[in-house]
């Protein structure tokens, strides 16, 4: 049985080749304005998303293990999205800035012929240190972080930002390798499967 | 003024091209086995290697800031170095197994002709998994961590293994950039020279 990664995000493309994964990427056309945000339970809005995601890729194949996952940043009890322009993204920063916040990432796995789903979510906290405004301009300005919840990707310049983490680094990257690796072993169909597609 | 690091670590490379550091790379063709391991105050340890690898170029290069570092992996009141054989690296991811380690990591700042030394640490807590003796032959058999201090790079398929981390990320990988860039930040001299060497 193969596996598709419901996503179009390079920097998950990357986890699960970094851990010899053999995989389909599809992005899932899925529209993330049609899921309302809800500030009170994070967690929940990131796996709707995730499902949304994944379901949209499966039911045009069944036969797959497809994978879907969604991250966001969540600080002061709002859920900081992509920001929309150079003022969003610095006003993010400015909220970030000493301070911790904390990261989800959503994941929902499902085999629709066999009726399999697997919803979970995994969460790291993030300390900033304290940004100069010089910082976060030459941050925006060299590496546009649009495309970014939260404003930053921890894999690229804003790693000087970053005190420190407590929980799963690649969950801040966009995916949790190590949980999704070991809740397959976990799970017999989703361990066969994985193991089938290890690269040897 | 040129930056230059005392290294022959690819990780270590990447990491300070990631912040668009201009710098030479030179291997500091110093003896490790001249520092007597010191499993009792293991931050020392590293940080005298990461001296003597720094000093050991700017000797030759007088007018350059030159970057040395080291880094070791703490488990049990004992320093796990690189291993020497597939028993070893077994027997560092056994005892790492469903445990916390400390990974440490030694920086020696250093400007001959200026008389300028800033020596510095850092120091992350790693969790892992509970690890099958599958996936640790997996890895062994095709990563060949011989060249990883505690038998593992945090950033290779080894991912898999880590359940959560406490601390600085690229500390464990190899160099703890956000410390750096922040303790240039706190070092006019310092400073000065990282924003000169910064890519625009």
């Amino acid at each position: 049985m193969n596996i598709i990664l419901a996503s179009k995000s390079p920097r998950r493309k990357d986890l699960l080749e970094k851990i010899n994964l053999k995989f389909d990427a599809i992005d899932s056309s899925f529209d993330e304005n049609k899921v309302k945000i809800s500030n009170n339970i994070p967690h929940k809005y990131c796996m709707k998303l995730a499902e949304c995601k994944c379901k949209s890729v499966s039911e045009k194949h069944i036969d797959s293990l497809v994978i879907g996952a969604d991250t966001i940043v969540y600080h002061n009890k709002q859920i900081l999205n992509k920001p929309k322009n150079k003022s969003e993204a610095k006003k993010h920063l400015n909220m970030l800035s000493d301070n911790t916040h904390i990261v989800y990432t959503g994941v929902f796995l499902n085999i629709k012929a066999k009726d399999i789903s697997i919803p979970f979510y995994e969460k790291s906290y993030v300390t900033f240190h304290k940004l100069s405004n010089e910082d976060i301009d030459y941050y925006i300005e060299h590496f546009k972080p649009y495309d970014k919840a939260g404003s930053y990707g921890i894999q690229d310049w804003s790693m000087v930002f970053v005190k420190k983490i407590n929980g799963c680094f690649n969950n801040v990257v966009g995916f949790p390798v190590s949980k999704f690796f070991k809740l397959g072993l976990n799970n017999s169909t989703i361990n066969q499967i994985i193991k089938e597609n290890l690269n040897t």
